[in-house]
């Protein structure tokens, strides 16, 4: 099995769902899971077919509580094929007992099951090929061969749309209202062509899909057309023989009403389906995509293992995030376009995608800032509505951009509804404002910083700025009543109101967000910078407080630490020892009638977040400026402290966690990456994979190779590379696209680095290795010596 | 009245429509045409409402032939505001006896309507403001004041959406089906707001309006909600005094199924409609948002008189085409969002626009680009189905980029059905070649030509490339088969075929496309110049049949000048004193029995368009390097001789003759200018303004003044001024965004010119200025003299 494939063999393992999520095929418009069986016998796992940004709000009433949800929509399935023998029962599930093998060809983005079918006496063996077309966005196919073992006669091929689908791939969910779909109608074509229009209940978006199914090879004695609500079938009709193959193919378009450059969507895609070539044809062209886009995304690891899971990480990535993206109205959905945990919302963690799209694909990280800013009139309202100026964005986002996160949720353990104040998370938009900063110092892109980076910076900064209120005691501004990334935290345990004071996250993320935002303004050109204060009514004055709170904002310290927030000293320790092997010390303590809020404990990083995001010398000048002296090592005396009392309960952790340590404790970041590479193949927390993989620790996987062991940044029009490679780590092998420059690799070695900058009319690039500084002309190599 | 105001005393003139045209306000997202009364009495013209991009598809049968039409909807109607006097009749038009005045402030882009209404013995002054917001792309709002001027007494005002809308506002396409809407529901949200839903018939676009109308000025009594199929309205009842104020004030919201950022579209609509503002405070964003617009577009030519109309194009230029249309998939319908008039296809005469868009709004430009990008799929199965590579875009695009030309049309002089050619203008896909270089050239956006211009470019090369068959025996590539731009000849008169061979308008601008997607794939950085070819699959031997083809394309020469197409010279002379006043001689000959084929006439410039897109060097360059002596007299000579044979039938023609002489003879060029300057404003085709404005010929006139006549070019990254005012001119003083620079000013006077760069950190500007050279800082002028 080579770095490139993903197989497993074996019966497949009802319940835990995790090799079909990592089997999932994608194109960056739409996501379908493909590994197990498409029949529609009831009490199968129906595969979910995602398209992104297709959301549906449904009101459920779960103990007495109203609960509002608004989920991707797992739209219609376009890819059951089953098949029977004389009157028997449709095929449901291979023979457990006979060969089965699932393989993932990732280099290829093409999905090939193998089983065997027992009915009766007769064995027939199965092959299927599947794709979603990484060169048509709209096309999937799929290519069923059988071949009878010990039996000749005749077989109905079944081949279906079906839009009966509900929202049910996360156990935990399935008591709420996950019926999103209303058929508007179904029909045929002839010839193996059939249609199914339906639409999402309440948001309207009308999906259309239309298939065609054909024997490539073998002989069909008759076909027909069978429907059933909103389910519609082709039945061929195939006469098959002993060892001899009989193979069909189905090809299917999928359109939405929200979809560019067309009339009705079912016209469009009846006209694609009638368009595309084979299924052979399709694969070539989608295989030639893929190609270049593995070009683009390069990342030699070396290591076997580790170089599997890292592609399948970017595989991933581009699944949910491709080229095709960029054109899409669509955000970051935490578990990709795989599953339905989170329901598809979009939260901060797109700030661990961002760096590898700002690398690689560029126009689509921009449409996701695109998509943010969008959503700007919204978050606006949001931050009227709490008295401040500039822009509030939700914690969990909504297809229009509206507050998701749940206000009430259960704790399984004690049977109680508890509130929830998740959306104090106002730390969302600072991740935001760090997304828009770093995509214009890897891109260089000033024309992206005026049209909508610049104003959706600002408006996030002002937010944070009136938020900010001036202690004349302290001589400080302080921040209160907010959350930060640690949900076990959500307020002081001897108070009724929720949230937070001075929350070091919060307070430092906006005292930098409120310095780019200054410089952001800076950057543009001057007349651009007026209109853009002028539309939004930014005087000197309000600018001149954003400069001030920059020099004031309030930073708690306690024992020689940066304390998580105002207080945090008077926390209890808590006995680690007496809850080993607890995961959700929250619901655990709730349960027992205590409170996470009363002890020195973390369910993720929170002030370590800070050493993730920003270099520690920024972090020291951060809080030098604000009056507090440079102590070399109150970094390291931090990260110790919070590692002590962080229960490790987040994928995103071990990200975060090999990050701050892979300078001063290669060994246990090289431990924590594994961990984070393992999140989602191994499913480490025992079931989540199924619901959806974890795209945030997915990318961060892929980000600490990138950026962390090889210390880019890309700060000031410098690509400055500080290598610390693992002991593990040999080499690193890498292509970005940085300002302009299409294909610029990076080889990190023991010794040295080479860059070498690809041939173009652009300028030079400046590269600085540790303290070495050059430059790199297009077409040329420089290599710089490490010892 | 200064030259901000557009005023119309006087009763209204039936039939014409112009000023109803002239005073439609609009924001780039949607257009309404607001002079008119809005009662829902039967037999009264319906103002409509258009929104960018909102097509519908529909299939008539006239005189037995099947006609299908696209059209720009007439979405439902927001305006409707009536009332009526105890139980008298709703209040229909203003009384024609009573004063009356219609003022169109362009500067706030606001209307205002002063008018009197007579029923019985009671007289009331009424006076409306209207605006649709430049602020919020989906607000509009309506402010009604109501002066009893003899009367005391109560009055009930209806204020209404109508969703019983018809395509109807064209009166010679009333015979074709002008249904497009289907109502979904109306409802009352109570206080004075009611919504509406409904949908497109054939495209399924659905479209809400929610509407707000409450009293900001007096009494109300009652009100109640009256509703009818798609119709719904609010009645207030009003208790109103002689000589005392009563104003009501409307506010609409609309948004459709395509809208970015929201749900359900009637959900954002009602949300919308329910934090918008007072009038007054929309007024107040409106305004300050024109304000800006203003000075982004300034363009001073002195002369009052014209003044106002270049005014009043640049403010219709940025009603259809605002920053809010950047993030619309719309095109540039030929009549503007005005009239229904070419049912909001997309032509060539975007063309005529871009100029205007990439030196001002260059965003807008380049989604306007990417619509077109976006239609590629459709361009290539059109090219396919040709037989040729590459893209083969329609001559009238509707809105999944399919072609839309008629296949046969009526000619009304004869009666008879003829079969319609005109889809064999092939040259569309040049135009949209050139505003690709034009843009980049502007702009100078490799990012732009990376993400997909240099991507339509060459696809559109590719099919000219395919369309061209080389002839052995001439030595020569020929292009057969083909429409110039001039619609007076479809073929040849001695043959059964349609089409032209050889026109030298497509050959030349075939040559100069096929030149500039090999510069471009040159400008691409080297690996993604790469990505592209291997994409496109575009090889060595393609492009160097490229090279080939620019050096031994044929143009056709007669009488020592260039030939409309080959064996134009065969034709008859025409007699154009026997048909002195026709306007349409291709009806008038028609009906005769004759044929325009046969003679040497032009509907409109087709040679002379070369002289317009391209400078006078540059067409030499391309016939020298095509084999032809440079001559410097050919063009002059051409020019004339074309002229003589033209019958300026066109809106466009005045624009392109203006160019065409502006070096040669400043008097004839001014007078082209004139004419063109007046089409809209004094209607000179006698009623085609009431059908939607000349879109392109508005934006022809204010780009003869920015670039024609100070002889501005950005080819190279050099600013390129050269100017040769016409006598009327003393000054030209207008503002551009030009290459990340914004509002550099230029100023040209009879003695001088003098540019200023402002500040920024962007490099200095090349400007030359005829021969002299110079580099103008950020935040400096130069002033270049021109004797």
């Amino acid at each position: 099995m080579s770095h490139w494939t993903l197989v497993y063999d074996g019966p497949d393992v009802p319940g835990t769902g995790v090799r079909e999520s990592l089997c999932t095929l994608g194109n960056g418009y739409f996501a379908t899971r493909g590994a197990f069986p498409e029949s529609r016998a009831d009490g199968v796992h129906y595969p979910g077919t995602y398209v992104a940004g297709c959301y549906d709000r449904a009101t459920s009433v779960v103990n007495g509580h109203q609960v509002d949800n608004e989920d991707l929509v797992n739209v219609p399935n376009w890819l059951p094929v089953t098949f029977r023998v004389g009157g028997g029962d449709w095929f449901e599930r291979p023979d457990p007992a006979l060969p089965q093998r699932t393989e993932l060809d990732m280099r290829r983005g093409v999905l090939t099951r193998t089983f065997h079918v027992v009915d009766g006496d007769r064995t027939t063996r199965v092959t299927q090929r599947r794709l979603v077309s990484m060169r048509d966005p709209h096309l999937a196919a799929l290519e069923t061969t059988l071949v009878p073992v010990d039996w000749n006669g005749t077989l109905v091929l079944r081949s279906a749309l079906d839009g009966e689908v509900t929202n049910s791939g996360v156990a935990r969910y399935r008591d709420l209202n996950g019926r999103h779909l209303s058929a508007l109608g179904t029909g045929s074509d002839g010839c193996g062509r059939v249609w199914l229009r339906c639409r999402t209940l309440t948001s309207r978006v009308e999906v259309a899909l239309a298939a065609r199914t054909r024997v490539v090879q073998g002989r069909r004695s008759s076909s027909g057309v069978v429907s059933c609500g909103g389910w519609v079938a082709s039945d061929l009709t195939l006469d098959v023989a002993m060892g001899e193959q009989t193979t069909v193919e189905k090809v299917v378009a999928l359109y939405t009403s929200r979809d560019h450059a067309i009339g009705d969507c079912l016209e469009a895609a009846r006209d694609a389906r009638d368009e595309a070539g084979s299924f052979d044809e399709l694969l070539r062209r989608h295989t030639a995509v893929w190609h270049r886009l593995w070009r683009t995304c390069v990342l030699d690891v070396g290591g076997e293992q580790e170089q599997r899971v890292v592609n399948l990480h970017v595989f991933h990535l581009l699944q949910t995030l491709s080229p095709h993206t960029a054109d899409l109205d669509v955000g970051v959905p935490a578990r990709g376009l795989h599953g339905e945990a989170y329901r598809g919302h979009v939260f901060w963690d797109e700030l661990f995608v961002f760096p590898f799209l700002n690398l690689r694909l560029p126009e689509t990280a921009r449409a996701l800032l695109r998509y943010r800013w969008r959503r700007l009139p919204r978050a606006r309202t949001a931050a009227r509505a709490a008295g401040l100026r500039g822009a509030l964005f939700p914690w969990q986002s909504g297809s229009d951009g509206r507050e998701e996160a749940q206000r009430t949720h259960l704790n399984p353990r004690s049977g109680r509804w508890l509130s929830d104040h998740s959306h104090l998370q106002r730390h969302v938009g600072l991740a935001i404002a760090y997304n828009v900063w770093q995509h214009y110092q890897a891109t260089g892109d000033t024309a992206f910083l005026a049209e909508f980076g610049a104003e959706l910076l600002v408006e996030i900064a002002r937010a944070f700025a009136d938020m900010a209120v001036y202690d004349r005691a302290l001589d400080r501004f302080t921040i209160s009543g907010v959350m930060g990334p640690d949900e076990y935290h959500d307020g002081y345990p001897d108070r009724d109101a929720p949230g937070l004071n001075d929350n070091a996250y919060t307070n430092i993320m906006a005292v930098w967000t409120l310095s780019r935002a200054l410089d952001a303004l800076c950057a543009l050109p001057g007349r651009c910078r007026g209109e853009l204060q002028e539309a939004l009514g930014l005087g000197a004055e309000e600018l001149e407080r954003f400069e001030a709170i920059t020099r004031k904002m309030r930073v708690p310290f306690h024992d020689g630490v940066i304390s998580q927030f105002a207080g945090y000293e008077s926390l209890e320790e808590f006995d680690w020892e007496a809850h080993r092997g607890v995961r959700r010390l929250d619901r655990f303590l709730e349960a027992e009638g205590d409170d996470c809020n009363r002890y020195r404990v973390s369910k993720q990083a929170d002030v370590l977040m800070l050493f993730f995001l920003l270099p520690d010398e920024e972090v020291t000048d951060i809080l030098y400026r604000l009056g507090h002296p440079r102590d070399p090592e109150l970094i390291p005396r931090t990260v110790d402290y919070y590692l002590a009392r962080t229960s490790h309960g987040s994928t995103l952790s071990s990200v975060v966690h090999a990050w701050v340590l892979s300078r001063n404790d290669r060994r246990a970041s090289w431990h924590f990456f594994l961990d984070a590479l393992r999140s989602d193949v191994e499913d480490v927390q025992g079931g989540t994979t199924a619901e959806g993989v974890h795209l945030g620790a997915m990318a961060g996987t892929v980000d600490l190779l990138t950026r962390c062991y090889t210390g880019l940044t890309t700060h000031g029009g410098v690509l400055h590379l500080s290598p610390l490679l693992p002991a593990e780590l040999e080499r690193l092998f890498y292509v970005l696209r940085y300002r302009g420059h299409w294909g610029v690799e990076v080889e990190v070695r023991r010794d040295d680095v080479r860059v070498t900058v690809p041939p173009s009319d652009g300028p030079a690039v400046r590269v600085r290795i540790r303290e070495s500084s050059t430059s790199v002309a297009p077409g040329s190599s420089c290599v710089l010596p490490l010892r």
